[in-house]
């Protein structure tokens, strides 16, 4: 269980259409931060952006488009956040897609599990 | 009026069904940081996440879900953040939900009111 | 070539209806983060907020509308980042509208370009 304090903001950056075995790359993410028990993920689709490729990928040019940037953010402490990278690097390998992983320092203020 | 310079970043993790009153809590966090003053919150919403119950939300399962993780971004000085705090505590109290809380460190290069 | 280390996160503000000659605000800024070589961009749209002016904006009340709030994320060496902000000022003069820019350390752990 989380408590108050240091901890850390993991950013993955990864796009849409990623896939292994057809099961895009954010829910494989997703998927497993859950299995090893990270306190919580949340995937938020962007509606323009361009990655390593320099492609750029818009909802404008192409409404019903599958390639949009996603971003995955996990907060958890220090220790697991650290233990959770390898996992993303051989998810990354298995897809052999490209990806921006980052890491931030913040703060926990309050961490309540849902009460429903 | 925000000023170049050290500020906070807060950051709230919240679901989209949490509510008080039919009100639903990102609503209230929202309305609430413009009545004291805050100088902007910004509401993203995600496609899949889970949180402390570790139910899993996603818009695909689900296509017209309202239970998707919601992001409340909100910038303003230090002092500014942490006057806040209390105030979200009391939200969450009130909608009897539970929810992450962060904060970080930034630096503010530039604010400006809307011209129009 | 982004290298693992320092680096920051860039992230503006800016509404979804701010225009130059009828070029949303934030596909000025894409563009030329491209443009310059920066490692990659992403824009989300929220889905209800308020800035400067204290205007709340939200899906819920006006469904179709065009002005919600965008947050752009862009990554980058802290020389590149910095270099790139006279930029972001001057696409702001000339389309003569508000906005937040702020800088937040982080570390870069992977980066890889698509592979695709």
């Amino acid at each position: 269980m989380l408590i108050d304090g240091d901890a850390k903001l993991l950013r993955i950056f990864v796009g849409e259409s990623d896939k292994i075995n057809g099961v895009p790359v954010y829910e494989n993410i997703v998927l497993e931060a859950r299995r090893v028990g990270l306190a919580g993920a949340t995937v938020t689709k962007g509606i323009m952006g361009f990655g390593g490729s320099s492609r750029l990928h818009t909802a404008k040019i192409l409404r019903l488009s599958e390639d949009m940037p996603l971003v995955i953010e996990i907060v958890d402490s220090v220790e697991k956040i650290e233990n959770f990278i390898p996992v993303i690097n051989a998810i990354f390998e298995n897809a052999n897609c490209g990806g921006l992983i980052t890491v931030e320092k913040m703060q926990i203020i309050k961490y309540s599990a849902d009460k429903k």
